[in-house]
């Protein structure tokens, strides 16, 4: 049962007097449930448990934080069909896509419960002494990582389960012994409040202390300004715009002590597209591109917003079947009316620049809150100076420059802002003809991708989330896989410490059986 | 020789017009070299040489990288007496500090050169393709780290050799395919100059890219700030003051694409004697701590400038014994008379404080620039309640606060600010019985030591040199050690990269034979 409250680590609590509703896009009307807003004091309680909390927290064993993060999964999946209706209800999306993120959901808790259970994430690393050493003995050395401490999560709008209250961000900080107190998305409450609870009785079950996890809800950005702003809290993650995301960052840079925020941010994800690949592929390859600008109604921050290729017949066949065959795609509900409201702003905004041509729109008679997908070419020179067009358009948007040859498409890469993926479109031999293009895209994106899509972003070790200022706000960070735990630890050694009041992972006798470097050396055994 | 000048990349240059000399506080009189500050020119040319230089210097093999990194240690030590005499005019340190400092210069030098030449830092990690997978396909994808681009580094005025030119962040940043522009510190500029001529021949020989170092002089802010404005510099190292520090930290968050700066500053490196401890091993305790607190005139990150202890008569009779023995310590000189002149003013600031006892003063007699060693000691609740009493004294100053209870120890702990280091003296039984205390000076800093020094911080993979703000900028990373390199390096993705144009780090056959995470099990073996 959904009840508008927050949870203020155990306890239901609406002591605020603001509330607010959430919007069902497909029906064009508000949902029923009225969420109340945290107060300051239910934000300071909030944190304050996450606080007392982090000792215990921090200290319990890889198995015990396991057990937490796999009943966390079990919980969610025991939600069953009220998570996936609410979840459609408040999103729009359809109920395939809702199952299909909740899945991705459980396998990320379940990935870092089998990582924390293993244990050698923690990067265990031993130099023993050396006390005859000359002029200076050397110490005994020891270090690991370990958590910082309360972390605050901002879930993103497109991604109501994967990237919001007990997503990627929260899971990672999770395994890593950071309490956690995430700010609600307004647009998806109801979904956030049963992730919470199934939070909230997972960490009841597996005798979490309480302050482990919170969930404040929040229409405006008060409350996520006084997270920022509290001295307890000692990280930042967040998935969502530009503005949001450095807006956040300058508050955190701006404390007294500055906390890290790690924000993934936008993206217009550049294609370039060579010219062999365009005439030999060219319609297959606007197909795929279609459906990727489409996908989700074009809600993903790995949209392929930019296509860049050079001038001539293959990039004009590109282009009208790209438009061709978008606009047989049928239009999609977009995520709430705010969202399309901004998704039709910026693509006036971009389509109204002088010397910009709309090539495919998908027109008149579409449902409410339904995104009209839309295609539009320029030149190079045009799009060079007119950073304008450079701006993501948040939706089923993307824009095709005509480079005139070569050099300009390598000055157009290497003045793109900083990039969560960059695709090459490229017969193998191209890839060797037009290395300075690949150098210089790879210097501005997080993921280099050859002959696909950029949507679609797999969850594994070697995924790269994350990318140079703007696509994210530290680019040696990745907010997806397993090593986005990484954002959330720091080193610490322990010099000449005795044996037995070590932690578990630098104990002599390796009680975890964990991969450690000792003396230089990678291994598993003990000392 | 010294020059001067200015190295624009390979080129001495001395287009400004504003001069200035180092001082030997030992003859209490300025050094006859006048250097020349770099002009916004000169700067802008350093940073475009240097962004020039990326695409080349970050392509390069371990093994040339390693030749780099090799070839300046030789070049160092080839400058043989002249360095050391230079070092020693310039910091009216001895020589045999020199010496040893530039022995561990060379040792950073050449222990990143092993680590690029073996290749696994770079946390190669391998998915391999599922094409069959349903519903979806999974890609190919190949992560690795690669460097961020130019790094600015400012050297520290306390160590002109192993924190400075091509100290530990020059040589980390160098390793990871970094060019650097070092910001000459003015106290030790000719220092400073032919350390930067070492690494200019060590690059003409090893033939890199002009353009990979540089090496500005400035007396003021100026070039510093300039550097760190510069759009083409993408991070920043620095060590030294709490206000430096944070002002860099400041200006690159600020700018419009925010960079890392990784800061280590100030710290007081509390101590905290535990009561049989201090009972059993007061006097030899007493003895240690005056030789640690006046060790290089106290000039050290990690120099301890707080005891913390809870009152009884073996904490009086170990202040008894530390007063006696501190002043029996002969005095040493200062680096510059900026130096001791702050040093003086802030132990001034520190005494003039209400309910401060003055102990052990090394009294009048003493040499210009020669630092006179000072304790003191005050209640726990006076400490309490004035944060002017934690501030650092950069200077062989040391406060010894008299805790009336084991509380109020932890109050003090738990309200400490972000420090390099923290020590406990004590029984082993006791560490049981303070475990709290220990819990909460762990969550205050980035090394923890049990019955040592904090001053000699040992260079080896276990080393974490950093801390929670203040000690650093962000505790996530270490400015010691071979991980430091990972202050200047991103990971990237390559998702279904033809294996002909993958880094050979992630080729199939591993050509490099390095260490791999491939689908989740680490190994050295080919695909």
């Amino acid at each position: 049962m959904i009840t508008g409250k927050n949870y203020i680590g155990n306890t239901l609590s609406a002591k605020g007097t603001k509330t607010y509703t959430t919007f069902n896009p497909q029906l064009n009307q508000e949902n029923s449930i009225s969420f109340v807003e945290a107060t300051t004091k239910e934000i300071d309680l909030a944190v304050q448990l996450a606080t007392n909390a982090y000792p215990q927290f921090s200290g319990l064993s890889g198995t015990r934080k396991a057990e937490f993060l796999n009943a966390i999964a079990d919980e969610i999946l025991a939600l069953d069909d009220l998570l996936i209706k609410t979840y459609c209800s408040e999103s729009g999306l359809p109920e395939g896509r809702a199952i299909g993120e909740r899945g991705r959901t459980v396998g990320q808790l379940r990935s870092f419960a089998e990582m924390v259970k293993e244990g050698s994430w923690v990067e265990a690393s031993i130099d023993t002494a050396l006390p005859d050493r000359t002029p200076v003995p050397k110490p005994d050395l020891r270090k690991m990582l370990i958590p910082l401490g309360p972390v605050v999560v901002f879930g993103a709008s497109n991604f109501p389960l994967a990237y919001s209250t007990a997503g990627g961000d929260t899971a990672a900080a999770l395994a890593a012994g950071c309490p956690v107190i995430v700010k609600s998305h307004p647009m998806h409450a109801g979904t956030g409040e049963l992730v919470a609870s199934a939070i909230i009785k997972a960490a009841a079950k597996t005798k979490m202390p309480n302050g482990v996890f919170s969930n404040l809800n929040s229409s405006g950005i008060e409350v996520g300004v006084s997270l920022v702003k509290h001295p307890g809290v000692k990280a930042v993650g967040f998935t969502g715009s530009i503005r949001g995301g450095r807006a956040l960052f300058d508050l955190a840079s701006q404390r007294k002590e500055p906390i890290p925020v790690f924000a993934e941010m936008g993206s217009v994800n550049p294609v370039v597209i060579l010219p062999e690949a365009a005439k030999k592929r060219g319609e297959t390859l606007a197909n795929t591109y279609a459906s990727s600008i489409t996908l989700g109604s074009g809600q993903f921050c790995t949209n392929p917003g930019l296509l860049l290729g050079i001038k001539g017949d293959a990039l004009t066949a590109f282009i009208k079947n790209l438009s061709d065959a978008i606009v047989k795609i049928e239009p999609s509900c977009m995520l709430h009316p705010n969202i399309i409201g901004a998704y039709e702003n910026n693509k006036q905004k971009a389509v109204s620049q002088s010397g910009l041509q709309v090539v495919a729109d998908f027109g008149a008679g579409v449902q409410s809150n339904y995104a009209r997908q839309t295609v539009t070419t320029v030149e190079g020179k045009t799009f060079l100076e007119n950073t304008t067009l450079h701006q993501e358009v948040f939706g089923p948007y993307s824009i095709v420059v005509q480079c005139k040859d070569k050099n300009q498409l390598e000055q157009i890469v290497a003045h793109l802002e900083g990039q969560l993926t960059g695709t090459i479109i490229a017969e193998e031999d191209e890839l060797k003809e037009y290395k300075e293009i690949v150098s210089a895209l790879q210097n501005r994106v997080g993921r280099l991708i050859y002959n696909g899509v950029p949507t679609g972003v797999e969850v594994c070790p070697s995924m790269q989330h994350g990318g140079p200022y703007p696509a994210s706000t530290d680019s040696r960070f990745t907010a997806v896989g397993i090593h986005s735990v990484k954002r959330w630890v720091r080193p610490i050694s322990y010099q000449d410490w005795p044996d037995s009041q070590l932690p578990d992972a630098l104990k002599n006798s390796n009680p975890l059986g964990i991969s450690r470097l000792v003396n230089n050396e990678k291994t598993n055994r003990k000392l």
